[in-house]
């Protein structure tokens, strides 16, 4: 009988306090687009993984720069581009997720579809993210050619994600359960104007006995006895990649600021950064749009006060919380590379769970 | 009637799954003592601060340094002294916490203090660290004088900690509950030792409403209907400062990692680096002796493998956790500077709260 | 027989390619002045210290700030208010050079000063640092009080600035020559406009065999045996400060750059970051207005294209060169504390070297 | 008649005042190892590019770790695996200079080839870096394959290191000449040993005008009238790579202090990391042996005491500004893509360059 999978938010399970975008995803950010390839077979090689795409400003990102910050949380892992993001704050390129041993050719593969695309110039420097699939996915094999990374790209689509085993996250675990593709928004109001603030998450960290949410702690609740165990062996590389987009007009600092409150999100659901993780954050902002070179200094439409923020850092928090619980609850149990099975959390469960810590 | 004020584990509600050290505080980090110096009077000025010390080595520090690591989670504050550890990952003085507008006259006090001990030399670049306790002092009073820094030095013990309002919490404000110091500690058994972790908090940060124990959201269930919000206006300048310490052999690198999961443990009680607070998180590690200058090279007692971290991670999350809840608990309700009163959470209810989230 | 010091250019000697401002200073920039308490007398302590102030928007900048940017060289030293700084990106507060033991003392009086002026808020984390003048000035006696902060605060202006033997600069010690303030500007034309960049430095750093001017090795050819060596003992917290202005609309990731040359300009003067220096270097540029808080978002200028900041951080690093020159050249020779004498580099000796070192 | 390129040294062009070692060359550092893959030829595509490899540790890196540390000067450019550097210090891989276009696939193969020696685990996060070879190097002919990098690791040795138009740096310009790759050594002695500080660089930056050595103007009096410019077009995305290595027993922080010294010696030569470069700069250590995991804790060798960094700085700085120099006097005048000439800089001419600006 075939798993129905859901969002976290449909199961009756509402994550904080502010409302969400008409998608509750990233997308609902304007101009922000989301594109998946999603490799699943079994010979030659046993794939099941792939390549998910954010694309800002609905493509024209090489032309029309939005800010960006990042914020590494944990190490160990991989993440393209951070040094010119860091020196100038400017994202110049989508972003891919992928798997990590072919991190490095989607990122050549990026670099030239901007080239395809914009001649010399474009995606120079590009934004790709890596989290370790090895465990279903045959990751030697290297499925992933350059025309999925193109394919992912060109398929980005406003609207609704598709989330859980797709694209970059197509074979991934989270707190010991089926992990991948989560996404969510906040729409925010503050005095300086109204905003949304998306996240998009692809998830692979994470002990099941650390697993919360609102509060209750369903990993303890749920645990091997009842789920089995996805590893036979000591787990390897989990990492978690977050991207936060907002419409607000943030200034690269303040990008900065707003990745490293991913920090908050992922800490109430459970994660800590254990040291084998790639906890890796990007944050950007499409409220300014930036063009070089030009004669004459770039017209900017201004900066959200730093007293406005406050609201945007409890949105990010929250869009975060329920981009990884998303991931989760759409995910559906893998079997994959030898035979290694990940099962997906019990939604059933996980409503008696809640529905026990919660006073009437 | 007086407040009976306790520890929360007192209470029978317990953070966390490591056990606690014998004191459960900072001071279970053998060589690590803690002063508090506390002014809490009318005339001439409306005295509520003071300086609290936490002094490595017995005191020795200067002439047997630590390695230690800084992390900023959100910079509206001021710790001095941290260039020369961000640059050589060396802490040489004692480290302490007190009050922003005196927070320069103290940082000369430590110095001072120095010299008198250790001629020329010791403490020249010392840490101190402030947070705003404006609502309840006469900051413009300034009624501390180095003599009570010297005194919060020499008084410095191992043992239990008191915490609540005294030394550098005395007049600070967490969650709008009356705030102040708090201390923890975890012990960890890794595959290469068993270490002890401990946490020293000055709190003053937080919105009401985002306060949660162990996921229950406790600061919703006690409104300003039932303890009554302290600012007649909007509140200014909070902040956190967060002291990690422990006796595993860190390296500088390591001792940062530590204190970027304070952030972990702060979120999970709700506190999520708002615009106007100083958040600002020190580790430092006494496993290996570092004595300038010497010839030849200094000894090392060696590195706690990477792999090992996850268990000091964890308990730096629950350490700074109940440190900050310990604060909470402790602290007692306090009128001070223009008949500003801060009212404590009350325990009772705490309890009440607590016990009808968590399932028979 | 008096020394008549004079500045490097004034001495045929011309650093660089770009052309300078009218008082070829950091006042140069329009809006920012320079102040400076200056304090030597003998008793009841020897004093040889002193404060200086430099005061962007013509004092208004507490209610209308700029965007600044820190970079570290090397951390043994101390600069308040970076936190803010890393954080934010806005400056919003004066800057004041000042000795290593009171550098707490004058950061309180800065506040207080704000206070007084602006009431609550202003100056709230002031940036002040320091270095070392131990030799010369009777550190202990803690000559400064918190009426000169304020007077070199009230004494601040535009026009030319008086370097040497003044203000913080006091009893520097350079390249083991006398030290003290140096200034520079230099006027820099780009495709998106003209701008001025200014610096001020307070030179305690280096080595004499190190010393170089346009290449000529200075410090070798005017050895200990033509001009004494300033120390009896090994020298000590040898340090550099380096301010730099622009009027540039410059945000705060690019003030960082800009703070960063300082370090080429260090460079080709003979100034290495040795690991006793505490070489702190902070940027600010004027070109946007930041007013907060407000409703709506903060109106900016704009931002200068990346590409052209070539063009000024040529300019940084000419002008750094420069402001030490200076403040090489016009220092006189003092005696001080316990009767230490430090020389003033000979100004024709210093010609003929030079000549000597240039093809005909 | 074919050019007889010689490195600065044999041209009686002493840059500095320590000894060199024996090779003056990276591979001084006893275990550090150099291999180049050149690629040369018309047809299928116009490849004028390679892989450099600097291998520490004789090859058994992935078992015998050492500590690194990583310095961004400008961030225009990429070097992969700098997140676990500066999250944890070590290095972990060969490093590999390469293309910009095809870093990805390089970084790739670095994994993959570690997976054939090690099986899963080494070499997961490499260090792979790039400059710009597009002027000459037909880059999206991807002329560089897996192969040529497994044969750059095969086989780097010690001794003596090829230079000029090798390896990564074949394609390369360096201040409007020909460069490429250039190495050099500095022996140094302190109160805690006798140590060893080398570097390679592969170089792509720089304005012809800006060009000194020893302080002497050689890239104004070798105009443009004497050697032809490269470029018909304004220049592209020029940057340096740095790498430096020492035998001391340095900490992973001790490690960061070093590379950032590297921008001293590239400001004496007249690199001031302008805007479109990647100035990115690594040094590691090779005193103490890390082996993860092991059951206790990490033996150490020790540290080398702060105060004795003063001299591995300066060796930096030497070693920096002779590797520079050695890769514009042995790279040779190059034809490539679309019939492009770079010109190497003449050595008679800037024997008498330098000659007629020292006095006799």
């Amino acid at each position: 009988m075939p798993q129905q999978r859901a969002r976290i938010r449909s199961l009756g399970i509402v994550v904080g306090e502010l409302p969400t975008g008409p998608f509750n995803a990233i997308t609902d950010v304007a101009g922000v687009l989301v594109g998946h390839t999603t490799l699943i077979y079994d010979q030659p090689c046993v794939a099941r993984t792939g390549v998910t795409a954010i694309v800002p400003r609905n493509g024209a990102i090489a032309d029309d720069c939005v800010f960006a910050g990042f914020h590494r949380f944990n190490g160990f892992g991989e993440m393209t581009g951070i040094q010119w993001i860091d020196e100038t704050g400017l994202l110049t390129s989508p972003i891919i997720l992928t798997t990590t041993n072919q991190i490095g050719m989607v990122r050549d593969a990026v670099t030239e579809y901007g080239f395809l695309r914009y001649q010399y110039g474009a995606y120079y420097l590009p934004v790709v993210a890596e989290t370790y699939d090895g465990w279903l996915n045959e990751m030697h094999g290297h499925p992933i050619q350059k025309e999925h990374v193109f394919q992912a790209l060109d398929s980005a689509r406003s609207g609704p994600v598709t989330e859980g085993c797709v694209g970059g996250g197509t074979g991934m675990i989270c707190h010991d359960f089926k992990g991948g593709i989560g996404t969510s928004s906040r729409l925010v109001s503050t005095d300086s104007g109204n905003y949304t603030v998306g996240a998009l998450v692809q998830t692979n960290y994470g002990d099941r006995k650390q697993l919360q949410i609102n509060g209750v702690p369903v990993g303890r609740e749920i645990g091997f006895d009842i789920v089995p165990h996805p590893w036979q062996e000591p787990p390897r590389s989990s990492s978690i990649i977050i991207i936060i987009a907002t419409d607000a007009p943030l200034l690269p600092v303040q990008c900065k600021r707003l990745a490293q409150r991913a920090t908050s999100g992922l800490a109430r659901i459970g994660g800590f950064g254990h040291n084998s993780s790639g906890d890796l954050f990007l944050a950007f902002a499409t409220g300014n749009h930036i063009t070089e070179p030009v004669h004459g200094i770039i017209h900017l439409e201004g900066m959200l006060p730093n007293d406005a923020m406050d609201g945007l850092f409890d949105a990010t928090v929250e869009a975060v919380e329920e981009s990884i619980l998303n991931a989760l609850t759409t995910a559906e149990t893998m079997t994959g590379y030898q035979g290694h099975t990940v099962y997906a959390i019990p939604l059933d469960l996980l409503q008696q769970v809640i529905k026990r810590y919660r006073p009437v």
